[in-house]
């Protein structure tokens, strides 16, 4: 399993990906997820992937000299592309390619070649964008409402996006974010697992410099996790134990008498 | 979709169940989940179930008169068994025979006929207990190591169990518990719908008469989605932004150099 997370909002990107990879709970290996083309002061492009490994690594290879022919014009690279649209055009295109390649085979042997990537940046012209690319090679868009993908295991990590991000969350709280989200989901998925690689990128900066592997012994990380878990229990302990005698408490549990009549309660012979 | 949970603490059993079934997303009903089977002083039976709403309300208009032939003794039915073993017996058996009927006709179509069962109780002269029924009609029962099952959309409300229950847990905590799993399911996944039904059974009561039927007005589920959100706020709040410039900060967040080399950085042309 996987779980990448990315999130755009108005400061930047926060790119995150776990590391582990299985092929059953007997084959678990350590494979990076991320992967960075730059060419600073022109263009920023992360890749995030999940899915069938030998796929997602051959996109990768691929990724930066794939052309993708327009007619009379040279042909589109990921290094001259006009648009993050361009370049996510490029990428799904190299997909292509491969399932091209590898789709019959793997089919016919039964083996799930799904990937689904993300790719996000920033070329010079344009504001940051963030796109997730299906297994079909076609893409969509983050925009204001929904300013994050994941892929993978995403619900574990969904909860805390949901309740937490906006376009205008700061950059430094995007980041905390996406690492607590990532925390929920190695809490509750054996299946993904350290390091993880982050990078946050500051929009307009066209160079990405803010990279950290994170580690069990992650000094930041690791306090997140002990004042994410303690937070928790803070908050659940702060919440009144529902009362069931008393109709005069504040928040009464049962209020409905007629659920007796509703609920099917069979009494035996 | 459905979310039911049902925990075994060591005073007792909480049942919660939502009520929200679909077919397809513009095909939204809400069926109760959750059935009782009670002889006061002598057997409390709750069953919850998720899936194929036909076999499951086929099970359940089933399952009071289901016999289970045992060689020359008199047919096991759910009012004479001796355990909760036997009586999940019946209930797979129950369950096989529905599928008899109706399986081959639904897997023709192409129709998705799964259904999973939770069955929980106590019969008098046992302690109490507590079954997940697969399909195929085999069963298992919790454990103080895993003293919780869920059924249908299990991952949104399965974080909280996993901090906050141990069998230890008291029947009130435990119940609390439970609707906050609920409340993060619903706020996730819209296919889960209130109302929710909850059954609290305190152990060797050998009754059930703590039974609930919440709404969007209940007092104490509104307090508990508030108190929890605001909770949630309060503790990621309380956690330390990154820093990714000074080295001297308690919890710095980069800490391995090396991450340059170790990632994929492509540099363009």
């Amino acid at each position: 399993m996987t779980y990448c997370v990315s999130l755009k909002v108005d400061a930047g990107l926060v790119f995150a990906s776990d590391s582990r990879t299985n092929a059953g709970f007997d084959q678990i290996s350590t494979f990076r997820k991320m992967a960075v083309y730059e060419r600073p002061g022109d263009r920023v492009l992360v890749l995030l992937s999940s899915g069938n490994l030998s796929i997602s690594q051959s996109v990768r290879e691929l990724l930066p000299a794939e052309q993708l022919a327009s007619g009379s014009e040279p042909a589109t690279t990921i290094w001259n592309a006009k648009s993050l649209f361009d370049a996510a055009r490029v990428l799904g295109n190299a997909l292509r390619r491969v399932y091209d390649q590898d789709g019959p085979a793997l089919r016919a042997a039964g083996v799930d070649s799904s990937c689904t990537l993300i790719l996000g940046g920033q070329i010079k012209g344009e504001q940051p964008r963030l796109f997730l690319v299906y297994s079909t090679g076609n893409f969509i868009e983050a925009t204001a409402e929904t300013c994050y993908f994941q892929i993978g295991e995403s619900k574990y990590g969904k909860p805390v996006l949901d309740r937490m991000l906006v376009p205008s969350t700061p950059l430094a709280e995007a980041t905390k974010c996406a690492l607590v989200s990532i925390d929920s989901t190695l809490k509750s998925n054996l299946s993904v697992g350290l390091p993880i690689d982050l990078l946050v990128y500051e929009a307009d900066s066209l160079r990405c410099d803010e990279l950290a592997c994170i580690d069990e012994s992650n000094p930041y990380f690791s306090m997140i996790r002990e004042a994410w878990g303690q937070g928790l229990q803070a908050a659940f302990d702060a919440i009144q134990d529902p009362d069931w005698q008393s109709p005069v408490v504040p928040h009464p549990l049962r209020v409905r008498s007629e659920r007796y009549e509703v609920l099917r309660k069979v009494r035996g012979p």
